[in-house]
């Protein structure tokens, strides 16, 4: 290689100074996200002209992002939620048809092992809330049933917290169940109507919300995970129609095709109800 | 706001999704940083559509490098350095006309109460390494000399190691001294030879280079931070022609016109003799 030849590092070249390097052997996959990341970010940092002071701003923040996550607490993931990350990551690998009920985040409260339900159990152990029904089918694209489909549901409780949060007062588990449908495609089971609350807002990420004037809260929603034979599982929630947060959910997660009616039944042994259909769609062959 | 102008997040418009939702009290540079930031972060998981299972490696990256962090290791400047980003924004917060000296990257090893000496003092305590005389001028962009200019300067030893990172090994201070320019804007110190070292790459960063086919050597290197009255202060190292890794300075450090000859001197109370000549640029007016 010729002296002239050497790609030192100047503030027009910074992107192939650093992709350069990349070795030969490396895996495709790594080099192509890494020098798209680098491309970008430096991309970023000569938009705005990013001074030293900010600079140093913005690693002491990633800094104690870091230090914030222990075994319960996830600040990073905070951050790519509020940044739309999670909810863009979620979306480009999960493109449906029309028609088809969307994805949405899984978000940190999902719990495994817990046992399948009898159709119509309610599932608020500790009654603390309104009572409310949710029903609705499980079909393909078509409409046509879909049995044996697998329901996972969980939501927070009336104060806002989920079981795992509160494991001294609430009974564990608390609002989460599994059903399975039968050849109807049905599903139906009691809980409460579910209320809308803040996420971890005293670490660095919640410190950024409040300088972008921005709040913590996440519309009401009720945790869905349904997964037929056969079918791509669909992991969502359906938001209550009506609630204040629905335009300024702090992850981004709601969807308009989430949004469930919540009827008041002052006749029935609930006081709400909530139906929603999910559509599933064939699993890509693989 | 009618329900059709809510802007729910999708695939298409995330980007708006997001910054939509920054307050009209915001800081307007910090609204400008942040929606550039996710503009680009958006745009580079588009373009290499990332996958769930790189989503959740990033975040265990970024939450190891926070947690590798404490008051002795910033793994998040590591990051930033080998990802180009250090130097770029060094760069644009430092650009001068044609002819004046460059800057180039801090790095973690300035100390300061170092105090001031004598033009001629050898400033290598322990005397390990091939001895060497750093000389030259410290001017204005057309060749005056500069009196009264600052010249802090500081190396590793010739085993690869700043004193501060052998605190029970190397006199304290060890290779650093600063000098202060008479009429003649000349300095003149007696040091060694510095040789090329590793940045620390037993954490996650070392990890990350491993897998790109990058070492993790920096060149040879004396340091220098040069302030004289009126003029820019400059922070820069002077680098040793002919050194292996020049062309692969872990953090891109290096830039054409900061090589300098290190020649030999067999006849001379010092092995090798070093010349490099400052050209400072007069302070922007404020
Ligand atoms: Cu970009
Ligand atoms: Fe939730
Ligand atoms: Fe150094």
């Amino acid at each position: 290689m010729s002296d002239s030849a050497i790609a030192y590092f100047t503030e027009d070249d910074s992107v192939a100074a650093v992709t350069g390097r990349v070795g030969s052997d490396t895996d495709p996959r790594l080099a192509k996200v890494m020098n798209a990341l680098v491309s970008h970010l430096h991309a970023f940092i000569k938009d705005v002209e990013l001074t030293q002071a900010e600079w140093a701003q913005a690693i002491a923040f990633l800094t104690k992002t870091g230090q914030m996550c222990d075994g319960n607490r996830q600040e990073f993931i905070l951050l790519s939620d509020v940044l739309g990350v999670s909810m863009l990551v979620d979306a480009i690998n999960n493109r449906r048809p029309d028609g088809a009920t969307e994805n949405t985040v899984l978000g940190p409260f999902h719990v495994d092992g817990v046992p399948e339900m009898q159709m119509g159990t309610n599932i608020s152990k500790d009654g603390v809330g309104e009572s409310c029904l949710f029903e609705g089918r499980v079909t393909d694209l078509h409409g046509a049933p879909l049995a044996g489909a697998r329901i996972d549901v969980w939501s927070d409780n009336a104060e806002g917290f989920y079981d795992v949060q509160q494991p001294d007062v609430q009974p564990q588990p608390n609002n989460r169940g599994i059903f399975v449908t039968g050849e109807d495609g049905r599903y139906w089971f009691a809980g409460i109507k579910p209320v809308s609350y803040p996420i971890p807002d005293d670490g660095p990420v919640g410190q950024m919300l409040g300088h972008l004037g921005r709040h913590p809260y996440r519309p009401a929603h009720m945790h869905f995970i349904v997964s037929a034979p056969g079918h791509e599982t669909v992991i969502a929630h359906t938001f209550v129609k009506g609630d204040d947060y629905l335009r300024s959910d702090a992850v981004f997660g709601v969807k308009k095709t989430l949004i469930a009616d919540y009827e008041a039944t002052p006749d029935a042994a609930t006081a709400w109800r909530s139906t929603f259909d999910f559509k599933m769609v064939p699993e890509a062959a693989t």
